[in-house]
């Protein structure tokens, strides 16, 4: 057992609550003393403890002379909840053993400065990579102010993701569809193009056994095309944003419900910065986009894409809709590139995890 | 220990002979007594002796009553070598374990009567599944008398094998380039088009660090235009076959080397299942393809394909060549089904093998 054995178990517990922390980060905490676990924690959900508080309440009076393993820096301000750093002192830790700072500027070394000060010994850097790529979305978030975005898509082997036709029901199995669901719950929003809601007529909520969260719906409907008889629009499962550029004095649809808010993005401004700005500004940390080639497409074509969720299923269909179309480039360099980061198999189908390659993101390859 | 456990061990031995036994089956061997492993073996090349002759040689005179797992059905008549039954009852074997029959009708059933009239136990079907995938090529080669067909393509996550401009140099790391040495060295013959003999002038050689085995070069040129100073051509590695549907006395172009061979497919008839009837009538077992779009589209939409080894590079272009291409698919339900086999990673590549879905084949999905 040294540190590092300790620092997993508490990334472990951090990311049992994917999903439901936003706008906060995922956190895990191991409270251990005489080589024994006598304390463990996980930040839930924004407004409640601290994964630290947890960890201590549950060591109790055992919490002095402990050390305590806590994922991201402690917070030394109030917040929502008290600053965990005093708490920390006043239970008699001795030694805490942080995996990456927080770049909160709220927080940002003051939680570890004031540990030294109290006399408490502070290691730092433990499993940084694994801590800081765990927290991509928040520390993207923290920095840009927009939304982490990750694409989601079903595509054949030879990368169609319906047949000439237009038909793509369904290109992949059950247990892959049945797994989407799953990525909705991890995320803040999700977001399609108007096409996607002519066509298909989706609730874009989230369907799990346990159920789960329903990600804000977003549609971008440049035109105002979203139908009044849209499952989105007469769903009130939650809240759905239409972002439109037709002015508000030019529009002619309505939409009958508290949970359809209409933004108008003036023609003046760049439209998908626009609205990632708007979302991140209203809390939206992860942003899951359903497209269409279109949409997809000018998510990376806008360098606007963090992460791919790319489900392939095994078979070939030769032609039909690419999941990305791009006029711009024209040979091998000019091509996008991307980490692995996993697969997994559902059913028959494959699920590629990736993430774009940008200098500024935390990776964490495939090993 | 049970049956399971030494035939997974003769399978094992026998796949390290993968490439080397063509047009024979891939077969391993383990001699058994009082819980000791007494003799092991593998069938290496056509001509030299079998599985069971190594195993039974190495066991000495330890082999009476001694048992043996054998993975395919030992031969009870004289081919390139004598009948491997003889050898077993005159050894003093009181048990064989067989995973699966030989299918060739010269085997087929007859070694396993001729042991036990000879009053030895014989078990059958042990890891049948297994040791029938193991030989899938060749059990195709005896059911049909043609090639097994493995595609090979690189291409990006979008399914592009090039970009707008052609250019394809390189869609994958150089990890996965290597490996695509090793697909040839198992292999009996590789094909190309001749539209990339034109464009790539490759030498379609194996370059492995401990050498290789040349797999014979097909050209598909129906118009004859490999150049004369294409590297198919002019280097003697190893046999160059073309096939064309210009008739000798059309055909303008000639050869100068005694390693290359013109063959002329009539126009009467289908090019081909004509290709494949003449590489399996010359013992070609396991037959490459490097397309090139249009070859590759042509082995799937005529349904003889049976595997696929795609490397997918991390990597989206947008635009460019797909690597299969078919106008007679209009919906889903017309996609050509695969089953994933197995994936691998080369660098930051990876590699999906696949099985065509047909009803014939031995498969052994993913677990």
């Amino acid at each position: 057992m040294n540190d590092e054995y300790y620092m997993r178990i508490a990334l472990d517990l951090a990311i049992t609550a994917e999903g439901q922390t936003s706008p906060n980060p995922l956190v895990g905490a191991v409270c251990v003393k005489d080589g024994q676990i006598i304390g463990t924690g996980a930040h839930l959900k924004a407004g409640t403890p601290h994964a630290e508080v947890h960890a201590i309440t549950m060591a109790h009076d055992h919490a002095k002379g402990a050390d305590l393993y806590v994922t991201l820096e402690p917070c030394g301000h109030r917040g929502k909840t008290p600053p965990c750093t005093n708490l920390i002192i006043n239970s008699g830790i001795r030694r805490v053993v942080i995996a990456c700072m927080d770049p909160n500027p709220l927080v940002k070394g003051r939680g570890i400065s004031q540990l030294k000060q109290a006399g408490i010994e502070v290691v730092t850097g433990v499993l940084e990579k694994e801590a800081a790529f765990l927290n991509r979305a928040f520390f993207h978030y923290i920095q840009y102010g927009t939304p982490y975005v990750t694409l989601k898509a079903a595509a054949t082997l030879d990368g169609r993701i319906a047949a000439s036709s237009g038909d793509s029901k369904w290109i992949t199995s059950k247990e892959a569809r049945e797994d989407v669901h799953y990525l909705r719950h991890i995320h803040d929003a999700i977001l399609v193009g108007a096409q996607t809601v002519i066509a298909d007529n989706p609730f874009l909520t989230t369907r799990l056994p346990h159920g789960g969260k329903n990600p804000i719906r977003i549609v971008l409907d440049r035109r105002l095309q979203t139908p009044n008889t849209a499952n989105v629009v007469t769903d009130e499962a939650v809240k759905t944003i239409i972002f439109t550029q037709v002015p508000l004095e030019e529009q002619n649809k309505k939409y009958d419900s508290n949970f359809v808010h209409k933004e108008v993005i003036p023609k003046s401004q760049a439209f998908l910065p626009s609205v990632l700005k708007y979302l991140g500004g209203i809390g939206v940390m992860t942003l899951l986009v359903e497209g269409g080639s279109r949409v997809h497409s000018s998510f990376i074509d806008e360098n606007l894409a963090d992460e791919l969720y790319l489900y392939l299923a095994p078979k070939l269909i030769g032609n039909g809709t690419s999941f990305f179309s791009s006029e711009k480039r024209n040979w091998m360099k000019d091509s996008e590139n991307l980490y692995i980061l996993d697969m997994q198999t559902f059913g028959l189908d494959l699920r590629l995890h990736a993430q774009f390659q940008k200098e500024e993101s935390a990776s964490c390859l495939l090993e």
